[in-house]
C-alpha cells in the first residue's frame, strides 16, 4: 500500500502548499473558498456515521459486540485506503503525469466507497473470519469503482447519495455472498443471535449517529450552495418521516402494541437511504416525506415478513436485514430518483439551476432531463449487476475452505477471535 | 403532514435551484455566502444534542433505557415536521405567495421547539405511554410556536439559546403536567426508579455531548460573526464553572464527601441553560464565570433539597430533576439577560454593534437598552404563563382516561411497551 | 477564577461587538472570514475528543468507569479555566492594555493543554484521588504554558497537533509522577484491575472518537488554506495504516491469533499522535502511511513487551499504557517533524508556501529550513525536560501524605468516590 501510495497519490491543488500561488492564478480571494471548509464538517458526520455509526449498529447482538465494532473498524479502515487508490485511478487521474491528486472530496468518495462494504458485512455478520472479511473489502472496493465509474462518469448519472452505487451495489453484494456461504445448520448458533438489554443500547448509539448525520451523507459531495443546502432539508425530512411510520408500523404489527427494537434501529434510517439520489433535485418537501413515508413502511414489513421468508425458502441468511434497510430502499431511491430527474424543468429549477443540478455541461450540455431519467434508470441497473455478479464471484472465492471461518456453532460469538471474553463476559 | 407540507412548504431562496439567480440580483459573490455554511456545523451539533443527549441523558434508569432513548426519537422526529409547519406559519411565511419558505434556519428552530417538548418529557419519562407523548408534543410545539412568536417577534426579545423561550417555557409545562398527572402510589415502582452501573454511563454519554455541544447551541442562530463567536466563548465559560461548582457542592453536601451521579449527569449543564439568553450579548468573560458559578450551585442544591420537598408536600414527581436543570436556570438566564441587556451602551457594543446584537433596526430603532431590558423581563413572564396555563390545559386532556398510560406499579419498565425485554434483561 | 477573568480577561477582536468596525478598517468584506467560520468545526471535533474520547477511552476498567469519565471530565473543565488564563499570560497578551484578548484559537488551545494533562491522568488511572487530580492539573497546565512559549515563540517550532508540546510532555509528566508514587502491593487490587465486556464497548466509544477526530485535532489550528486541508489528509492516511498493523500485530502475537481489546482501543491512535508535528508540513501521503506503519508497530509491541517490563523493573505502573500511545509515537514524530522540516525546500512547497508552512516572517525571515529542523529537535529536548523534571516535582508534591488517596487495595474502585455504587453494581 505504502508502495503504491509513493508511486501515485500526490496532493491535490487545494492541500499543496502550492494552494497560495493558485490562488494568485485563479483570482481566488480567500482561503475559506479551499473547498475543504465547504466539506469538511460534512466529512467528519461522514466519517462518524462510518466508524460509530456502522460500528456500533453491529454491536448488537449479545456476545458479538467486539466483533461488530471491532471488524467495522478494521474493515473500514483497510478499505478508505485501498479506495482511495481505486476510486483515485478511475476519477481524479491527472493526465499531466498520471498521478492522483488527492483533497478533501476524495476522503469523503473513499468513505463512501467504504459504505458499501459495511453495509455487506451487515449481512454476514457473526458468520465470517476477519480474513474473509478483507477479501470481500479487497474485492468489494475495487468493484464499487468500476461500477461507480460506468454510473456517473460515463453514463453521466446524479447519485450524491449514493442509493445506487452505495447502497443496491453494497446490499446486493452482501446478499449474495450470504446466500453462497449458506449454513444450513446456523441454529446451532441460535443461543448467540439475539440481543440482550445493554447490547440493544449500544446499537441505538449507531442508529442515532447513523440518523442524525444522513443529512450531510448526502449532501457532502453535492454542489456548492444549493444544492448541500437542499440536499440537507430533503434527507432530514424523509428521515422524519420514516420514524414516524416505523413506530407506527411495528406497534400495530405485534399483538399488544409492543414495539420492536430491531425496528426502530434500523427502519427509521430507510428515508435517508431512498433520498441518496434525489436529494439534491427540487423533489419538494413533501415528496421528501412521502419517500420517507414509503421506506418506512417497507422497511418494517421487510424485517416482519421478507426476512424470515428469504431465510426460510430462499437460503439468504441476513444477520442485520440489510435487504430491508438498503437493498429496497435504495432501489426504490434509485427510481424516485430517476422520475425526479425526467420531470425536472427550467420553470422548476431555473436555467441556470438546471444546468447546475444535473451538471449538463460540456458533452452533456444537450442532454435533457426525460433523457438523464432514462440513463438514471440505467445507472440502477448498473448496480445491480455488479452487486449481484460481483457477489457471486467473491461468494465462491469465500467458500475456497482456508480462510478460517467459524463453524455453524461458534457463529455469533467473540471469543474465537478475541482474548479473554470469557472472562469477562457476564452471565446471560 | 405530508398534505400540508404539500400546501404549504417551499423551499427558501438559499436551498432553491434558483439561488444562482438570487446571487446575481444580490450580487453575492461566492457560494460560501449561503446561509448553510454560517450555520450548518452548529446545526448538526444542535442535532445531536437533540437525539443523543436529550435521549441518552434519560437512558439512566435500570429498566427503562428503550423508552427513554427511543421515545425521545419518536416525539423528536414527530415534533419537528410539526415544528417546521407552526413556526413557519408564524415565521417564514412569504406574504407573496402565502407559502412557508424554510432553509437552514427553519431547521434549527424546529430542533429548538422540540427541545421544548423533550425537557417535558424528562419530568414524565417513565409515568406516560408513548400515545400521551404524542398528544404532549402536538400541543406543546403549537403553544411554543405561540409564545415565541410574541416573545421574539411582537415583544422584540432578544434570546437566541432560549433560556425563556425553550428552558422556562418547556420546564414549566411538563412539571405543570407531572403535577396533574400526580401518582400518589408511585413508589408501587420504587425499585425500578433507580440506575444501574452501567445505565449511568449510559446517560454520561448525554451529558457529555449536551455539554460540548451547548456552545453550538446558544450560538446556533444568533448574528453572523461577532455574534456567534462570542456566543459560543461565553457559553463554553459558563459550561466549565458549571461542572467545578457541581463537583464541589455534590461532594460537599454528602457524608465522607463522596460524589452522587445524578448531579455530575445534570447540574454540569446547567450553566448552558443561564447563558441562553446572555451568551451573544457582552457579558464579559468573568460575567460567564458568574452564571455558571451561580447554576453549579443551585442546580446541585435544587437535586439535594427541592426534588424531594416538591414531590413531598407539592405533589410534583419530577423522574429527571428537570426544574433543578431547566426551571430555575432558565428563569436565572432571562433575568441575567434583562439585566445585561439593560445596561448594554454604546461604549461598550459600538454604535453598529448596538444595533446588530438587539436588531434596533426598523421600527425598532428607537427603542433604547434600558427599554429593551423592561422588554426581556416582559419576555420571562409570557414564556412562564405559556409554561403554566398550557400545561394545565394539556395535563387534563392527559388524564382522560384512553390514553393507555401505566398503572402505579408498572412505571419505568421497558416491558410494557417494548418486545423481548424480559428475555433479554440482566438479572438486577 | 472569576476575579483574575476579571482582571485580565476580554474579548478579542474578532468575538467583540466592535467586529463591525474592525471589518470596516481591516476591508473584511465577509462575516465569513471572522476565524470563528474557519475554525469552529474542528473545535468541536477537539472538544469531543477532550470529553468524549479520552472520557470513554477510561471506562474499561470493570468498577472504575465513573471514575474514568467523570474525573476526565472535572480536570478538563478546571484545566480549561485555567488554561486560558496560562497561555493568555504567555501568548494573547495585549501589551496595549495588558489583558488577556480570547477567541476561538485560544479556546482550541485550553483544549489542546488540557489534553497534556489528561494524558497523564491515564497513567495514573485508579491511583490517586480527585483532589490530587486537580494539583496533577494546576501545575500541569503552569508547565504545559511556559514549555509551549519556549518551544513555539522562543524557538519558532512547528506543532501543530503537538507532538511534542501535547504528548511528549504530558506521557513523561504522568509517567515521572507514577514512577514517584509507585505502589509495591498493588497487586491487592488486581482483582479490579480488568476490564468486562461492556466496559470494553464503552471505551470503543472513546477510541472511535479520538481516531474520527484527529484530523481535526491536527489541523483545528494549522494555517488556513492548504495547510489545515493537508493537515486533515496526513493524519487520516497515518490512523488509517495505524489500524492496520495494530490489528495485524495483535493477531500474530497471540497464541492462536486472538485480538486483544486493549490493542485495539489504544495502539490505533498512534498514528495520529506520531504526525502531530509533520501534518501540515508536505510530508507526502506515502511519507503518512509509513509513520503509521511505524506506529501501530511500536505501540502494539510495547502493550505486549515493555509495559509489562516497566512495571515489573522500572518500577512505572501506567495503567492505560500512555508510554506505549503518547511517549513514543509523540517522541518518534517530533523527529520525522524535525527531518521533514530539515529537508522541506521551495521546489515542493513553492516560495510563498514555504514561508507561509512554516511563518519564515518577521524576525524569522532569514531561517532556512535546516536551522528550523535544528530548532525542532531542540524543541523535543524542551519537551522532554518540562515532562520529566515538572513530574518529578509534583510527583514529589503529591506523595504528602494529606490528599486523601486510595490505599493499594481500594485502586480501581469507584466505592471510595462515588455514592450508591455498592448498590447499583452488577455481580462480577
Amino acid at each position: 500500500m505504502i508502495i503504491l501510495f509513493g508511486l501515485f497519490v500526490r496532493y491535490d491543488e487545494e492541500s499543496d502548499a502550492h494552494w497560495s500561488e493558485h490562488k494568485h492564478e485563479n483570482n481566488i480571494t480567500s482561503d475559506i473558498e479551499n473547498d475543504f471548509y465547504y466539506r469538511y464538517p460534512s466529512f467528519q458526520d461522514v466519517h462518524v456515521m462510518i466508524f460509530v455509526g456502522f460500528g456500533f449498529l453491529m454491536t448488537f447482538l449479545k456476545r458479538y459486540s467486539f466483533g461488530g465494532v471491532g471488524f467495522n473498524f478494521l474493515i473500514a479502515a483497510f478499505g478508505l485506503q485501498w479506495a482511495l487508490l481505486m476510486q483515485g485511478w478511475f476519477h481524479s487521474l491527472d493526465p499531466a503525469d498520471g498521478q492522483i491528486k488527492i483533497g478533501i472530496e476524495n476522503i469523503i468518495n473513499a468513505d463512501f466507497c467504504v459504505a458499501g462494504c459495511l453495509i455487506a458485512y451487515g449481512a454476514l455478520l457473526g458468520k465470517v473470519s476477519p480474513v474473509q472479511l478483507m477479501v470481500l473489502t479487497l474485492f468489494g472496493i475495487t468493484l464499487f469503482a468500476v461500477e461507480e465509474y460506468i454510473i456517473l462518469h460515463v453514463l453521466h448519472v446524479r447519485d450524491a447519495g449514493g442509493s445506487m452505487v452505495i447502497h443496491t451495489f453494497g446490499a446486493y453484494y452482501g446478499l449474495t455472498i450470504s446466500w453462497i456461504l449458506y449454513r444450513p445448520k446456523l441454529n446451532q448458533s441460535k443461543n448467540l443471535s439475539g440481543s440482550v438489554y445493554h447490547s440493544d443500547v449500544f446499537a441505538m448509539i449507531g442508529t442515532l449517529f447513523l440518523w442524525m448525520f444522513w443529512p450531510s451523507f448526502n449532501s457532502a459531495i453535492a454542489d456548492h450552495g444549493d444544492g448541500q443546502h437542499r440536499a440537507a432539508i430533503n434527507t432530514y425530512l424523509a428521515l422524519a418521516a420514516s420514524v414516524l411510520t416505523t413506530f407506527a408500523i411495528s406497534s400495530l404489527s405485534a399483538k399488544r402494541g409492543k414495539l420492536d427494537m430491531v425496528h426502530i434501529q434500523n427502519a427509521t434510517l430507510a428515508g435517508g437511504v431512498a433520498m441518496g439520489t434525489a436529494a439534491e433535485f427540487m423533489i419538494t418537501t413533501y415528496g421528501s416525506l412521502i419517500v420517507g413515508f414509503c421506506c418506512g413502511i417497507i422497511s418494517t414489513f421487510g424485517y416482519l415478513v421478507i426476512t424470515p421468508f428469504m431465510e426460510k425458502y430462499m437460503k439468504i441468511q441476513d444477520t442485520c436485514g440489510i435487504h430491508n434497510l438498503h437493498a429496497m430502499p435504495g432501489v426504490l431511491g434509485a427510481v424516485v430518483g430517476a422520475i425526479t430527474a425526467a420531470t425536472a424543468s427550467e420553470s422548476v429549477y431555473g436555467h441556470e439551476g438546471l444546468v447546475n443540478t444535473f451538471d449538463f455541461k460540456g458533452k452533456y450540455a444537450e442532454r435533457t432531463p426525460a433523457m438523464q431519467g432514462g440513463f438514471q434508470a440505467a445507472g440502477l441497473c448498473v448496480a445491480l449487476a455488479f452487486g449481484i455478479v460481483g457477489g457471486a464471484i467473491v461468494g465462491f472465492i469465500l467458500r475456497l475452505p482456508f480462510w478460517g471461518d467459524p463453524s455453524d456453532d461458534n457463529c455469533f460469538d467473540d471469543e474465537l477471535y478475541w482474548e479473554k471474553c470469557s472472562l469477562v463476559f457476564p452471565s446471560i
